[in-house]
């Protein structure tokens, strides 16, 4: 069975790379502070809150600071040497029994003092507002000088070999969470039942399969996830509207996808429930061709811009550009979307290890949107579909 | 009926009071770029991507710039006088008919000379790297001084009457997916299949009650929606696993809460799976004079360290103080945490309006950890309670 998280020799060679990098400046450490950057670096996923969280990479060692609710779970992880904790945010406070009164930010500071550190590179200057968090920057609560540089950020664009077994595993179970949205959508149905429905099905399902093996990273999401937007609502990309029961005739424009290991792909679909108008199969095939063009033209070596560039010179050909309302794809792996962009403004040239979602969309307004999105890796001689889910039009038809 | 949406007035008191403050300062302009800030200030929501986008409220006018995929949605809201667009990020590029060629940043920036904005006052100092944004900053790309203030989050602290009106509905439907929970909760069944079904159905009840009336805020989510740790999971408050079929004789730590007009509460039970051991009944029942303690202790003019000091000193007389792993609560209301916490540390003194999870816990290791959570109003003569699910033992015993 293909394992459904990283081998932890993945985290040793980020590590590593990590060191090499800092052996070119002048920086003693690498500070991180975002939960996806830490995780990614070392293998310790958290949830985000106002607790500051900081690891830390000098040439010889890996420490963590984190509150006392996290402190079983790093202590566990491999990759961190130390951890030292604090007991809440904003804390502080006469010395309990059992409670560490070291406020969050006198912990990071007796860490990188503890480290010697006096220069540091670090994803963002102290931790980010999210939650609540309001106390000063790393630069202001230590005695240390800060470089903010995004190298994991960077890092994370081109996947190793394992990572792309982990989104390709993702492709799957989007699939089989698409499938069942296929199968209960009908006409009078509500929208949200049936993706949510789909969603659970499917996740159970890879629960059912993986058992113990699979390790949740969700914070609440599904394992495997669908949703859709339906009739009138598909005009906008990002209309944000689930409360609606279909009709016939209507256009689904659908998304799907899962998390293995911490990573995910993206499947998109246009359906119709019933058989589609000629109009609405008119715009189904443009915005299908324009996929294939965009599929057929990215590789290794090829600028993101020349991909976007000619699926809007279709689009304009075709006389629907003033249907198109964003570009064609993004990088995504941990996140839904990553650096870079499949954009004409993008300096981005593909390579391989680089997983894009490719979906350009024409939205006609007050009708329907249509928008499939399939998930490739680039490769040393082309692209790989990680989505397999049918593209063309008859497999695209809702019955019931 | 109660509308489940904030009535339009709600968003003119909050621009006067930022125009009031405006006035006493030297900015021409407050510019936001976060997506919950933008929401709550003018009302519109929009998914927080890498496309940058920035609301500037002037004396006379609010201005959005933003993408093109975002456009209709933002010229809906009566609280925007004018949206400014670009076409995708990084964007720009030759012009083609239909798109504007301006980059994101280019748009922002013509923005606020159109608006003759000289000195700004800002939540960020640019667009987040939510997603992949990695442009300038606001002062590189424009050329305006800026000073980040954090006034909508301070603001969003103390409710309006109609935002705890919007809270107390969430409290409703957030204890229909919690009554749900315990329904389907029995030995055998998977913890995660219990809690979606259950989120399903309370949601399936909201969209039905509501009708057209509901407007989602989701992305994604649902708008009921309940989960839990069993077992040994919830010994670690942030154990973030949900993969376990349940045994008789578990512990849950549930949560559950709804999204109605965009704010939330907080519902939080310790369970259990048939009747409890003497020893986890006698850690119950510590946990909830713990959490009584501190419900009885909170009203107007109360310094939030006291509350949490009385439940520390009530943990370090009966002994458990080393089973403790944060402080008693946070401000909620838009976010699931909000400032300011009820920690020892806090500076921060409750007021009629504020909104508090209470929530003291204790987390024996390796066996199981005890936390109830209930919502609680500051008002002018005490408090009110947001959540009213059962506390006492027997109202939380499962039984099939």
């Amino acid at each position: 069975m293909t394992r459904p998280y990283l081998p932890s020799t993945a985290y040793d060679s980020r590590i590593d790379r990590a060191r090499d990098e800092l052996a070119e400046t002048d920086a003693d450490a690498l500070c991180l502070f975002s939960a996806t950057s830490i995780e990614w670096l070392v293998g310790f996923w958290h949830l985000q809150t106002e607790r500051p969280v900081c690891l830390t990479v000098t040439d010889e060692t890996v420490h963590v600071a984190a509150p006392r609710l996290e402190l079983e779970r790093a202590e566990v992880v491999s990759h961190i040497d130390h951890v030292h904790h604090y007991y809440d945010y904003p804390g502080g406070g006469d010395g309990y029994p059992h409670h560490p009164s070291r406020t969050p930010e006198e912990t990071i500071d007796d860490m990188l003092a503890e480290l010697n550190v006096e220069t540091v590179y670090a994803d963002m200057d102290g931790a980010p507002g999210y939650w609540g968090y309001s106390g000063p920057t790393l630069s202001d609560l230590a005695d240390v000088d800060v470089k903010t540089v995004d190298w994991v950020t960077e890092w994370r664009k081109e996947k190793s070999a394992a990572e792309i077994e982990l989104v390709m595993e993702s492709g799957k179970w989007g699939n089989l969470a698409h499938r069942y949205l296929a199968e209960y959508a009908e006409p009078g149905k509500h929208e949200f039942w049936v993706a949510k429905r789909a969603s659970l099905d499917a996740s159970m399902a890879m629960f059912d399969t993986y058992g113990d093996e699979y390790q949740s990273h969700l914070r609440g999401g599904f394992p495997a996830s669908c949703g859709f937007l339906s009739g009138p609502n598909t005009a906008l990309p990002h209309g944000l509207t689930e409360n609606r029961r279909l009709k016939e005739g209507d256009v689904l424009v659908t998304g799907a996808s899962s998390n293995v290991g911490g990573y995910r792909s993206e499947l998109e679909r246009t359906m119709f429930v019933g058989e589609p108008s000629d109009e609405q199969e008119h715009y189904f095939e443009l915005m299908l061709e324009a996929q294939s063009i965009a599929i057929d033209e990215s590789g290794p070596g090829v600028p993101c811009s020349h991909v976007d560039q000619a699926v809007h010179d279709y689009f304009d050909e075709q006389g629907v550009l003033k249907y198109a309302q964003h570009h064609t794809g993004h990088n995504l792996g941990m996140e839904a979307h990553e650096r870079e962009f499949i954009d004409r403004g993008s300096d981005e040239v593909m390579q391989p290890g680089h997983v894009y979602s490719i979906e350009p969309g024409i939205y006609v307004p007050d009708e329907a949107g249509y928008r499939h999105s399939d998930t490739i890796v680039i490769t040393d001689e082309g692209i790989e579909m990680v989505t397999y889910y049918p593209r063309e039009l008859e497999g695209n038809i809702i019955t019931w």
